[in-house]
């Protein structure tokens, strides 16, 4: 379900307002496109940020990892995290130093990450992780046994607490300078996917599937 | 100066140490081919990410922004960071889905930032982030004024309490699954600049410089 979101003071971008956004389908469309996020917890009074992949079911953030990690062992006992995703777009070049700067898409999060004890829940959460990842490879591969499911913790986050910041576009220079004889403009950058490496070990014979050799973000 | 890393506590790899890493060589590679960090503090009791520019000068990372920013205020009053930055380099994709997981580098720094006031320290932090964001750019640009110094506050972060987790090469399957008719293997990310596009306003005649035309990371 879509709703527009609560505009939290926590969450509200104040410096430029206009690159803020707080409905729903423009922040899913970002954490749609994304597939790594950055976990801000505070342990032992210490704040970290971890890198880890994620996947939007609705209205939920799933994230998961080693039931044995610092991060998921933490994050399990029902602290606030934040949780971040960044798309960058590309490099804005603008002919003073000043008014350099990047296009960007970001969603902030804010909450308590919950874990995830439903057996059911569990298992649909670790699906979604890994189509996100890799559109159509859940069909493909072994799914989860007993015993790694005992060995992953999954973590749901609601997304209540949240906003997006956008930039796009040309660069703003002040008046004076558009006169200069400098180069100004956008540098695009995009993630982009190379040939696929087989394993070393791959059988003969098996050659990559559609999901793999069609694979773009 | 490169110096061996302070392996603490709070930074050593814990769950698969064979992926930690505390020599400066390594990380300071790391820290020079990405350009984007994400910053963690604490605000209100609350953690927050945000990501930003960077730029590392010898054993110091230096950030910037509006000094009417939040972040940077918060950084300001002296409390401690976590800053992370994540070089994604491939999707690992293994036969079973428990196995799964992804090529990356990175580094986290943990420590106090504090703000620089020193004059001239600022000028050639600016420039540092000017051209690791554009190696060549800072020369063809037109530099800062006092009131633009002033509007930016650039904060610095020594690079003393840090570590580098790496995952490279084929997955890990478990030794059953081998024998499966399921491909596997690595599909490589990497961030690739498209064609430069000018600005809407740009006067005709300017063609792109080399650090445009030849750029890449």
């Amino acid at each position: 379900m879509l709703m527009s979101q609560q505009q939290s003071e926590r969450t509200r971008v104040k410096r430029i307002p206009k690159r803020g956004h707080y409905d729903r389908e423009m922040i899913d469309a970002i954490l749609d496109e994304g597939f790594i996020c950055h976990v801000g917890f505070v342990a032992d009074g210490h704040p970290f940020v971890i890198p880890t992949g994620y996947a939007r079911v609705g209205d939920e953030l799933y994230i998961h990892g080693s039931a044995a990690s610092r991060m998921l062992r933490e994050l399990s006992k029902g602290v606030e995290v934040c949780v971040t995703v960044t798309l960058i777009d590309g490099l804005v070049l603008a002919r003073s130093a000043f008014h350099h700067s990047m296009n960007y898409r970001s969603v902030v999060i804010l909450g308590t990450a919950e874990l995830v004890t439903e057996a059911d829940e569990k298992y649909k959460a670790l699906e979604a992780l890994t189509e996100h990842f890799v559109p159509g490879r859940w069909n493909d591969v072994r799914w989860p046994t007993e015993l790694e499911l005992k060995a992953t913790s999954v973590l749901k986050l609601p997304i209540t607490e949240a906003s997006a910041k956008i930039r796009t576009g040309d660069p703003v220079d002040d008046d004076d300078d558009y006169s200069m004889n400098v180069w100004a403009g956008v540098i695009p950058l995009k993630l982009t996917p190379g040939e696929p490496i087989p394993d070393a070990k791959l059988a003969e014979g098996i050659s990559p599937p559609e999901h793999v050799s069609k694979y773009s973000r």
